[in-house]
């Protein structure tokens, strides 16, 4: 029997952030920093390795900065508007007289002995003489030798980021190359015998290596040179070869384990072989996994396997250190106070990130927890921010004040949906992205929790579906009955088809809800407080059958997607849920009931984001894009069913 | 006679982006978005010209995840810690059979019938048989098949920056390609007879292009694909056939006139013969001849020659539009409000943009205004921002509060130094940033300007080397006779050599400061209030030589090195400096007089800054690297002088 994973005592992320770090300098790691030169007009972005010092003076000779007549100042004295003064005409060949002049153009060469220019307009040219009414200062107009920049001077000082300027004045300078910081070379080592490297090979057990391309496209962002190595599978003897040979072409070696249980603790093991592990494990969530090394004078690191895992320890263990290898700037995260939408859970003794939507409402900043699962790549997609939740806490109530670390320091404003999902919202969200430039983020926590999220101002949009059990109207009696005053609105989007969703050709021939009740049926159902699990519990006793005698009844699952999954998977043999689902993935869809699917809007007065949705609603062209999902018909889309 | 350029009307700056953006968007140039299609992985930053679906679900399958048993969940009913249940293990290729299990990884495809995984730490194996003590609910620790993303589902919307996160979900989701919208091809044109690429090149009244490679590493800063074209000579018909061919293989154009006088004007005429000039003149300074035009459906831009102006005109009208061609955000400049640190004038009528040194002072952000020549390109180099002086404005007194916008979003924190230069306060600045991270931006307003800059708290640091007329002291007769009390310091920074300095093999055979008075000989003087104009003003009289007798007297300059510059250019004989300046240009010195350069610090107490400059001004690091220049003693650095 397996043991377990044999983790080194857990640490916590600021202690292992110091012995990393502590190590790291010790040796030398952002010290000791390889150079390359380079073309100045190669070096955007690169940072200078030393100061520059300029090879010749900008300018490199004395010139006009006007165009108009080069004279000797002292000539001029005494001109002004009544006792005009005339210089002779010199052509450029004619050596200079005293009194005389000669006509420049804005960056021409001073002509020998003069040393003032003065401008055309206040200049009268007759014949061969020039008339000025007022003398001209010594030097004016003229660019001197050196006024920019002068030979041997400082141009750029070490460590400097090169922006288009600086390139500009590097090559006035008389630098054709400049040496800069080299890039630190990154090895990615994805392990893990079940990985495969293209979806098409991708059969059940299988995963697809997606990470080594993200922590790549990480490693390149965070101004790396990122080199990705070919699959290894889980064998001590592949792995340890693959880190042995990339340790020596790289300066950082992070290798990527499998979620299998093997993996890691072979690297483990490998990373200890080759040098010495710093740090295995820390008290983090997600991303506990992690493994700190220093092998052969370079860091080397253990990612987690779980994709949201690898890219938060990345973050935490390899950004920073890549960019101060380079002399980067580290790019301040910026930190947002919000109010938490829901209630948190959370473990004493671990440090927790959790992945959060981020939107203002009613003038308060809101922050809706989103899936805290590991593995689920979307949720960073749709986070604007992380939620880093203490390892002192037992979690946080809704409503509790809390920091959020932005994603990206360029925000669009954010329009949060919470409450039922609908594939049409994202095809709303992309309406509304184009009309106002907002970006529509979705919760999914079913009807009921939308309507709270609107009554809490802790959503702009929710969707909701919910059938009423006595009078069998939708959504207006729980509107009614849960929210009083406010500025919100209850607006249709489009009555959709619900139904039982079978595998292709229906193999156990279900043609109503009553054969639910059949011995050889299993049924996949909706979380409790969904609208599709209102419908079930409405329809089902007018059949005369009781939900109890369901086979399934309490396998819950929270979306109508994930319920066609179930059966797809066959780990089910039918689920009540939208037409949409079933076209999705390839089910047949066996049409029980129509329902209302309507969005309750919470925006406050004056803000025009609540028109712009309702004009999109009724625009031909949304309504097509969503029928085109079939099941749906929009033809009341955008009327505005009760507003407060 | 040359009738001077021809502008058309010259337009306010909001009038001309007003005229700009509205032809380039009724053209549809920020709609019909040329698309690329790329390998996801090589898609990091771009954006995504449509909405992309997932052709599989994520996860694929239903899955383990953790590593434990595979159980189904109804036969796990009723374990309890006091009646544990015992489940038959069954080897992998086994069918299931009811109260059996199989061992199972993370990641592991759930084998068929079974819907729920209990933890390996919560289960007892012996023999053949898993004892549990706790029921198992349906799905647990199984990752549903569409859990994270379904197939069909959106995963990114149109428009969107890819991530390193969002290559991972493209990939997940089975996408190996992904639509992008294409970078924007740009092809800048360097024009101007006097233009040569390349340093060795370069004779007097030539000018490097440095502008084409700037405004390059611009697009590509900006996002587009910058193409840059050999140098054009001030010829209507090349020109206009360089931008010919250039509208044919790009998305815009941008020719960069040089400095001289024609090209602009051939660059206007060809705009208007190949299209519409739009805007030719904008009411801007510095920038005001560029020239707005659209030709063949394409946006084309005249940039003016200096490098400043080239450099400001393109942050107006060609970034923005990059930017909003890609659907990339445009990120938004950071302003903070200062106290303007000197008068500035201005005109009615033009907008002025002058570079300034940002920095905090005893609490108070302070802005300097650098050199506000259009040429001055290292006045770009050394700005932290720009103030924008209202076309409306006359001018502003020192002590307005003003708004700057910052170049850069990441800001070292800035120490400012105001007075006298000197190339030891570059070095100073490299040691200072080494030890602190801290950023040395220096003013040169002569050493009377630096103690007034310390006693209004604009400024951290002076350079002060003032000679006492009567009592022959330096610097500290001055310091209390202005500065009364204050968290200043006084601290010897070196005692350096000042001398004349003369042509190599001194041609004039100067020797003495009483040869100045002879009628061969021009000077090239220093501004009034700086140290070494005192300096002159207090020896030559003691030599029985008046001021009033030496050619040149009244010509200023405001460094050591345009000293040095117009003396190696020959439009002076002999000037009084420091001797780096004359060994930076290998000029010959003749020492006259040691004086002394000290500088003022003037940091709150508590900041630990101070300390940080005396400790580095006392290392022998820093002191050799100064006297390295030639001309410095300093066995007396980090002396405190005088302490308030």
């Amino acid at each position: 029997m397996r043991t377990g994973k044999a983790y080194l005592e857990c640490l916590p992320r600021e202690k292992s952030w110091e012995l990393w770090q502590n190590k790291l300098m010790s040796a030398g790691y952002f010290t000791d920093l390889p150079t390359e030169t380079l073309p100045v007009e190669q070096a955007l972005g690169r940072v200078t390795a030393g100061c520059t010092y300029a090879k010749q003076s900008v300018p490199h000779y004395n010139g006009s900065a006007m165009d108009g007549i080069a004279v000797r100042a002292q000539d001029t004295f005494g001109a002004t508007e009544t006792t005009p003064m005339h210089l002779k005409l010199l052509k450029s060949h004619e050596p200079f007289v005293p009194g005389g002049c000669y006509i420049i153009d804005t960056g021409d060469l001073m002509p020998a002995e003069t040393n003032s220019v003065i401008m055309i307009e206040d200049v009268h040219i007759e014949n061969a003489s020039a008339e000025i009414i007022a003398a001209a200062a010594p030097w004016q107009h003229v660019r001197i030798i050196g006024e920019d920049i002068v030979a041997n001077e400082m141009v750029l000082p070490e460590h400097q980021v090169i922006r288009p300027a600086d390139i500009a004045a590097l090559l006035s300078a008389g630098l054709e190359t400049v040496e800069v910081v080299a890039k630190p070379k990154v090895t990615v080592i994805p392990t893990g015998t079940e990985l495969v490297a293209r979806s098409h090979d991708l059969k059940p057990g299988a995963i697809l290596d997606v990470n080594s391309h993200m922590l790549c496209a990480a490693v390149t962002q965070w101004g790396g040179d990122a080199i990705r190595h070919e699959i290894v599978p889980d064998n001590y003897e592949q792995i340890k070869q693959a880190v042995i040979a990339s340790l020596a072409t790289s300066d950082m070696v992070i290798t990527n384990a499998g979620t299998s249980a093997g993996t890691e603790d072979f690297t483990s093991r490998i990373f200890a072989e080759l040098g010495e592990v710093l740090v295995h494990g820390v008290a983090i969530k997600p991303g506990k996994p992690v493994i700190l090394a220093f092998c052969q004078g370079k860091p080397v690191i253990g990612l987690p396997g779980y994709p949201v895992s690898a890219m938060l320890t990345a973050e935490l263990f390899v950004k920073d250190v890549l960019y101060e290898r380079q002399r980067l700037p580290i790019p301040a995260a910026q930190q947002v106070p919000a109010v938490l939408a829901r209630q948190l859970s959370s473990h004493v003794g671990v440090e927790e990130f959790v992945r959060v939507s981020v939107g203002t409402i009613q003038g308060k900043t809101v922050a809706a927890p989103l899936s805290r699962g590991a593995g689920i790549i979307s949720s960073l997609i749709k986070a604007q921010g992380v939620l880093v939740v203490s390892e002192r806490s037992t979690g946080l109530p809704a409503g509790a004040m809390v920091q959020i670390n932005m994603f990206n320091r360029q925000q669009s404003e954010t329009v949060l949906a919470v409450g039922s999902h609908d594939l049409a919202l994202d095809i709303l969200g992309v309406f509304l992205n184009r009309r106002s430039g907002k970006l529509l983020s979705a919760a999914n926590v079913g009807s009921m929790g939308g309507i709270m999220a609107v009554r809490n101002n802790e959503a702009h949009i929710a969707g909701i579906h919910m059938l009423d059990d006595k009078t069998g109207e939708y959504n207006i009696p729980f509107v009614n009955k849960y929210l009083t005053k406010g500025n919100w609105q209850l607006v249709r989007l489009a009555r959709r088809e619900q139904g039982l969703m079978v595998l292709p050709g229906n193999p156990k021939n279900i043609k109503t809800l009553e054969e639910l009740g059949r011995e050889d049926i299993t049924y996949v159902n909706r979380q409790r407080g969904s609208g599709t699990r209102m419908l079930l519990d409405h329809l089902v006793p007018r059949t005369g059958l009781r939900v109890e005698h369901i086979t399934g009844y309490e396998k819950e699952v929270s979306t109508h997607m994930a319920v066609a999954a179930t059966i797809t998977a066959g780990a089910a043999d039918t689920g009540l849920g939208i037409r949409a689902a079933a076209t999705a993935l390839g089910l047949e869809f066996i049409p029980i009931s129509h329902e209302c699917y309507d969005i309750l809007l919470n925006f406050p007065p004056g803000d025009i984001t609540a028109e712009t949705i309702i004009t999109i609603l009724q625009t031909p062209a949304f309504r097509q894009e969503v029928e085109r999902l079939g099941g749906y018909d929009l033809a009341e889309a955008g009327t505005v069913l009760l507003k407060m």
